[in-house]
């Protein structure tokens, strides 16, 4: 499903063709004089605006009543945000809540990028010029170089309660319970009653004083996870609560998870998928497609890449842009929470020269690609189709096959996008290309 | 402008009315022979993808063409990626290459935002079920207490290059001169050549050895300011050439700038904004609202947002989850580098009792808040409504006004978000809610 | 006033009465002919300074001969570097290469430190006035309040070298090799062979690309372990090669170790011995004994040791100063290498209210305190002494007893010296202790 | 053997000759019948050891009693701990309180190391087998390539107080009042106040809500400089607290300053000295003093200096063991607080292959190197003579000349030790010379 199909989105009579008529025609939705009521208590404020899905039980309407007590009360016309042409029922209570419309991100395609055999054909949604245009710069190099190839080193979501305890010794006790390994079959039986998917995998507690930071890491098949990690968490709280401690403060995270925050415990030990992937290009290919040579793009690597982060104090941020390839895919396939890019970019990328310096064997290492295909916003057509077109729609058959695919694929594409930035930079384009793109000068991107 | 609007994408005569019927009718676009040759040549790669907009002198078509080449190379549908409803040429050459089509991200509205005496309505694109209704129990009890209030601290974005020179002696002489306040006004004449808004503040050197690593900050209007700056920087670059240097290798971007990477340079100097905001919430409101109390809150945030941060090994990771609200906003507003959110997270949040422990002072502190109203994807449509609906859309008459704004906003959201998500941690109702919400109960969040 | 024992230096005929002889009396030493020659030699660069202790199979005469020489050299008197009261043939080829005299530094004494129910005395050598008095303080309250509990989590060195391997698949195969619980006994056999106290614990392997950090840890006894562990490394890379790599670049160390570095994977992870420690002290005694209040104390902590540190982006530094008394007791105790400091000194201080703020509940947490109580420095004479001092002098019957003993001193010193800091900066009383006790106002310092 | 000097600890009459007569002989001090007094009641407690200097006036005495006292309390023998051959009075209520004795360090000489056309033997203080014989050779090889060069890029010293204000807005006012470049005059007159020496630079203030970290930086002449900053910055506070602000709580540091911790805002900041060293050394060096080849250097430093620390998660550690030599250098000279070596150690240790890869271009980056050549430890005798021996003794006639001078020969030596260390890595050397070296078999080690 996808745009305007939510066109026909039911609705019994006269509504119906309200849909059907293209905003062009017809932009501010008829109100009946019942949403007419409705609006006016929004804007009154006698009806609670998150009332109005349940209340109608119609989550078009809904937000058609929201968005004109919306426009009401601050006088913006919100025309440009989009109304129809979305699936509000496929959000509700799951993506988003008071929902007024949606913005649209543009998606362009990069590839096809040749990893571990296959072509791939990655879609990025992104609104800054030249990125997808890089990105694909850099697919050529390395297809014409016979291709990339990735190994998934690691694989398990996590989550860190953190339990105050009476006494540092008190806290010390229970880390050498759940660290015991006599005892990690009883905890894993525990967690793994919350999902079928759910594996417990390693238990690492770290001590502040008496607070102890218990991080569970555990697989969780085709989901990027954490709800399964957070849900077996409780259940073990709930175990232990019950059984063994008297404990006045608990949360269920304490950023020693990490989620969300760049924190060296992600880069040291992984959370999600780790990926490394590399390729051989060849010398003629950085002549040809990427415009520079093997030595230049060698020592830009070290002194930016390595030299220019570790002067800028920077935390597994080793690379030129990594961040950029992340974002636009998770952006594109749907990862529940965007704000993981601040951990899945974590990246460190290594140039060589090999073949007595006419080749470079180029790698990105990412200890932390936090990706699923099943969940949150990649049940969303738009989301659905980019994975698709990856091939890693939903649950795979092996669980974990797609989100491992997924994750590799965006290990390859920030390959793709370093080789090309950094080339890019070794030539001086950097600046004349992302100029003459933001002045719309309408001259194509060619690299 | 918005979604439908590109229909009627003018187009002579029979393209016309393909616009005017809905997707669901006719989703597959009829090509004319002309096209279908097209598609074969790009398909067969006779002609390259990124040739057709220039090509074609009709970016939707060409996108069409693009498109059915790519369902055909692939065999994916792409059935659920919306084609029409978004004016491509909006983005040629600007925010994206090589497009297909767009996703759609929801836009839930989480306010009114009481902040430095104004109501804001805070548009969140997201994806992850409770954030919106999270961020909004936030606001609520901001604004039950009096509202919060923000003070920008700095505004300057920056750019570092690279240079390599002979000797670490040269690179010190350079950084001597650079450095020297007496040689900054000619320095600024050459930098602030570069756009009518750009105006030089500052330069910062580091070195490893001979190279040196050059933080230009300069002020930037209304605009997020990368390219600005960056311009400005290839502008010394090219005067010191002349009149200077005898070096090698030259990087306009070094990671020292440093961009769209988790770094300390920007938590220690800023990077485009740098904003605190504060509230002092009532006993009644935390009480009420947030279903806790002032001493509990106080304690969670040093042993989650201090503590365990600490513990994790963090850089600017001191807070519960800063970026979810960051990226909400950067998605809706249309931030031009997504990425940005990686070092816009950046964020310290400080609970602490007053008035002998019955009211709760909560605070942010954000170093580098990277946003911009002008340029990049600010331009498009829907990301423009959302703009203007908190009153930032565009330039300000004083320049610099709007952008700062924005900023402001999104450290008061940050501020709720805190708030809110500090408190149901408190309460236990973390994985409660992003479970029941993502199991689609589609029982309605309430906090 | 200086060194007695610079004491005459060499000698006509019979040693014995060498040292009869005041240095007050026959501070420079006359030479034989013979000494004369060698003397001139090694000015004129025809003996190469290191070859004199063994040309001379004298130990105290090479050290004669080479100051003498350096003094000639320089022009320096070196007068107040003692020569005498030393045996330089401790040192010979195990701590001290090239030695022209020793440098002295006071020992003060802490306590007594009630710790896990002992009193210890600590010694702490150092130059900064204030810091053994002011841990003195400390120690006297936790007295008190009935002493402070430390309990050792961890104990295992490391040492990780990098292999580069032709390709990042090979070091991923590498890795999950390494890391494969059912080798881990074949590699165990091979590492343990190096020493009969070190034990293989766990290997932990990165990437970067090709190169393959590879992270053992062992226990090692009551020796701080770098060597063997060092050694063990060397077993079991010499086993790989023969078997399985065609590698091109080895290193024994790779900074991942890490050694005598600031680095996350040691406060993350681990490194020689992870301590924590804690008391309770009383409402009385922080009245008392610190000066101040419980609530003070605890905000304090909080401004200063977690949100300051976190604001100047500090790594394991979430303390007052930890680095103090490590390093007062590390010079003391003769530890081998002084800049293990480095890492030894990660610690995070938590002060909590507890029984509703009757008490204060205060805890240092170091998660990689390296010391070892046999080896290198621990067996000169004064350091030995420093060692019996706290009963943990040599190896223990059960190996690693007295390193472990001695970890958790350095652990309960810290406690004593944050409690007494932070208390001093609570009353103002910084400032003025250190500026009265480095104008030598001789007024005795009673905190 | 062992400390000769430990020389008769007390007797009968005549103080005089009690240093005549040596330890060997009489080694247990006989009491006066007074002394015997004063022994039980420190043993009992009715006299407080800290008072023993006051009372008796005379420093070597109360040493002595406090000794014998420890003895009795611990039934250590503490006969290897030196007494005598030490002036107790010179570290009297300035170095070091509650003295029992002191620690001897062996000093072991370094050099010639060449430096900005200079010859200096750099005295090294360490129990560390091969530290100063592999800095010895670094030296060598920097000696034969025709000597290394330095430059101070910074000179100034920091401390930071915090206040907490009412609100984050007031903690704005104060941040934009200290920073606004028109009162720097007039907090200036009041800074420098406090000292002939002390020269405000600079004032920079964060915020983590309303509580301002305040970092000033000042020149302090040939002092390391922590008192006279700190006492500037305690005369600003005063004049403050008079005019301006009703603030609750302030405290002299925060850890903003930051002292004696790991901390990016030393690293990008800098404190104390800034300094950076290079030197190109020959290929014929490499190879016969070094033992490799420059492309393996160059190789060897990016894998393990640069990539290997990335993947640690270091904070400014990306160099081989800079904290070796840096501890040794400070442990002779004197340095007032050894802790400082924890930032003191911050470098980066680059290497480029130069002139067609024939040479190699090795250079180290020093952010905060914290000497000072008067003051602290600096007196002592045996430190002073270190001090002396390089030229750099007490205060200079343009203060600050040998303080400077002293950490550029901080920076000469490290990059010394990182030439040698590194090379001894590229042939495998390290393990081995170790183990030789702990061993004690004697051989000389001739690196």
């Amino acid at each position: 499903m996808q745009a305007f199909d939510i066109i026909a989105f039911v609705h019994s009579n006269d509504e119906e063709d309200t849909f059907l008529i293209p905003s062009a025609v017809r932009r501010i939705p008829e109100f009946s004089s019942n949403d007419e009521e409705l609006i006016s208590s929004v804007v009154a404020g006698t009806i609670p605006s998150y009332e109005l899905e349940g209340k109608l039980g119609d989550c078009r309407r809904a937000v058609g009543i929201r968005r004109e007590a919306l426009r009401r009360i601050t006088g913006s016309s919100l025309e440009g945000l989009p109304f129809d042409g979305f699936d509000y029922a496929s959000i509700l209570n799951q993506c988003c809540e008071l929902p007024i419309g949606y913005v649209q991100l543009p998606v362009g395609i990069a590839g096809p990028l040749l990893l571990d055999g296959k072509h791939y054909y990655v879609p990025m949604a992104t609104t800054e010029g030249c990125l997808v245009a890089s990105t694909n710069r850099g697919c050529k190099a390395i297809a014409k170089s016979g291709g990339a190839m990735s190994v998934l080193l690691r694989d398990g979501m996590t989550r860190a309660p953190v339990v105050r305890l009476p006494s540092a010794r008190r806290a010390a006790e229970l880390k050498a319970f759940l660290e015991n390994p006599s005892n990690f079959e009883t905890i894993s039986v525990v967690f793994n009653r919350s999902s079928r998917f759910a594996k417990l995998q390693s238990i690492h507690c770290a001590l502040a004083g008496r607070n102890i930071y218990i991080r569970f890491s555990c697989s969780t098949g085709d989901a990027m996870g954490m709800n399964m990690v957070s849900k077996g968490v409780e259940y073990v709280l709930d175990e232990l609560k019950k059984d063994l401690l008297p404990y006045s403060l608990t949360s269920t995270s304490s950023n020693f998870c990490s989620d969300k925050k760049p924190a060296a415990v992600n880069w040291i030990e992984g959370r999600g998928k780790t990926v490394v992937c590399e390729a051989v290009i060849e010398e003629e290919v950085v002549k040809n497609v990427l415009k520079t040579n093997v030595s230049t793009l060698v020592e830009l690597n070290v002194i930016k890449n390595l030299a220019g982060s570790a002067v800028a104090g920077s935390l597994g941020g080793f690379n030129a842009h990594a961040g950029n390839i992340v974002s636009a895919i998770f952006v594109a396939t749907g990862r529940q929470d965007l704000a993981q890019i601040l951990e899945s970019s974590h990246c460190i990328t290594m140039m060589e020269a090999v073949n007595d310096g006419q080749n470079l064997h180029v790698s990105v290492t990412m200890p932390s690609i936090e990706v699923g295909t099943v969940g949150g916003g990649t049940q969303l057509a738009s989301q659905a189709a980019c994975l698709d077109l990856l091939g890693v729609k939903g649950g795979s058959e092996t669980p974990g096959e797609n989100s491992k695919r997924l994750a590799a694929v965006v290990a390859g594409a920030v390959l793709a996008g370093e080789l090309s930035l950094i080339s890019a930079l070794a030539t001086g384009q950097l600046v004349k290309c992302h100029l003459k793109y933001n002045r719309s000068t309408k001259d194509t991107c060619k690299f």
